[in-house]
């Protein structure tokens, strides 16, 4: 599916659209981390958004992007993870009813945070093509609007607004690096930070099990069937269409890191900066870590993007 | 040991002192916590201290409080833990020379940090007498100076400074909780709570199985003589004679909390604030939790002591 990219002016307004619901959150640094890159680090603690990670930030904007006859329909998606919890939230700060299409089995936990959240449950067979039908479905029985978790460009907005704070709070980064799953957030923040800084490089992290935007990039066509194998759950989703062009405008160079090494700088991560962040945050360090020569010397800005994990299962 | 209790004034001095190597660690909130009490909850987040614990505002202070004489002839103290690694990160902020005795069987990667931060390690068996007997031997054989982990008035100073920066960063507190462990903390943060805000409530948090302030406090005479049985390593020590008085004078109620709870805590508050708090950060929050009809709709400061745990050996 594709949908327009964002203007840096869009990113713009979608920052003034959240900023009276979202957390402004801290940028943190550690020496340590430092040290064992040779770069300055500047971690964006999204783990300390709303929901405990970015995707509120998305789903605000656009629940706040509706009219009110659109908003008085509700709004709709499929997510088991942290856009149906963001959703949820983001419904509540406007009072309007969200319903989540979750697919069997999913996570206990994350349901009932998505329903204490005040959504609507819905549940499907665990496929891409139920969740689809089963939200197509609720669109047209209750003319709720879609939302969808990447392929979005309200939600790309959203995202990108991470950006625009992470330079108000550190001047001159020469370079930026965040995750990247379905792409929402790689797209708008490369959107946003090009259009303020031209000069800057901007990389996304994949793992090596899920690479399938840098896959996508190197051969020119969008891979568009594989199966991922990877503990980062965050980072599972095929790359959006738009959200592949976005990467491919912006030069966004992507750094394939394998679980081990996600895993190892998960934990220095909580060690050094004593965050919890969940491990699909940690491909950038473990990125940063991996190619350090290319970032020796430089102002470095790291997206944290969440911080759900379970606690007891930790990955190590 | 008694020594004189730190006033006010010597607080606020303290914190000029250490104001250019200490952090100004922030305060979180959390609405989840805050409805599991049925209270405003300020979490003053001392894990973020520079050597992930409030300890490097004590050493801090006592470092820099040394005339230039003393303070070539270096520090010394005994500690395996969070006060030796943060004397000797105090020490370098000073260029001088810091001598740490721990025993025989203390975490290989706790002394490491200690190493690392340029301390000089000296080992002894691990006994108190012969903690301090070697301490006593190092202050003869180089002239270094003392400064023990909590009878030490500059050092119940530096801890003050937790609470005029906690005091800057929230108004009209109804009530502080700090863990009390050997009692620098929280004789440092009566006085400085009591000195600037005299109708405020000062709780202590004591685990169960190390609850000597508070059969100290009920006798009206100091145990010293138990054997502490808790996981929370940071809270062992017998209450300091001095430490002691302070809690008396001011009142300081203490609420024994089983481990059972204090893990359960620490885990809500990993999961809620996706903050690494150590096991004996978390008796506050297990404190209010369990007294929660005593701080229901308060303001209540919460001191998160620290942040340093070993990620193999998580308590749940």
């Amino acid at each position: 599916m594709s949908v327009p990219l964002p203007s840096l002016d869009q990113i713009r307004d979608a920052a003034a659209r959240i900023a009276p619901h979202a957390t402004l959150t801290p940028v943190m640094r550690s020496d340590a981390l430092d040290a064992a890159v040779g770069a300055q680090l500047y971690f964006k603690c999204e783990n300390l958004q709303r929901g405990g990670a970015f995707k509120f930030r998305g789903a605000c904007n656009a629940v706040w992007s509706l009219t009110e006859e659109e908003a008085a329909r509700g709004v709709v998606t499929h997510s088991s993870g942290n856009h149906g919890n963001a959703l949820a939230m983001a419904a509540a700060t406007r009072g309007i009813a969200a319903h989540v299409v979750v697919p069997d089995g999913a996570v206990r936990a994350k349901l009932e945070a998505i329903e204490q959240a005040g959504a609507i449950l819905h549940r499907c067979a665990p496929t891409i093509a139920a969740r689809e039908a089963k939200a197509a479905e609720l669109q047209r029985a209750t003319g709720a609007i879609m939302v969808h978790p990447y392929a979005d460009t309200r939600v790309m907005a959203g995202q990108g607004t991470v950006v625009l704070e992470l330079f108000q709070q550190c001047d001159g980064l020469d370079a930026l690096v965040t995750p990247i799953g379905g792409g929402g957030l790689s797209a708008g923040c490369a959107i946003a930070a090009h259009g303020i800084r031209p000069a800057i490089a901007v990389y996304g992290a994949e793992p090596a099990g899920a690479a399938d935007a840098a896959e996508s990039l190197t051969r020119g066509a969008r891979v568009d069937n594989f199966t991922p194998d990877t503990v980062c759950d965050g980072l599972r989703a095929l790359i959006g269409e738009s959200n592949l062009d976005a990467l491919r405008e912006h030069r966004v160079d992507v750094i394939a890191v394998s679980d081990e090494e996600t895993i190892a700088a998960m934990k220095q991560l909580w060690h050094a900066l004593k965050l919890v962040v969940e491990v699909s945050s940690a491909t950038v360090f473990a990125a940063v870590l991996k190619q350090r020569e290319r970032f020796a010397g430089k102002r470095v800005g790291l997206v944290l993007t969440g911080g759900n994990v379970d606690l007891d299962a930790l990955p190590w």
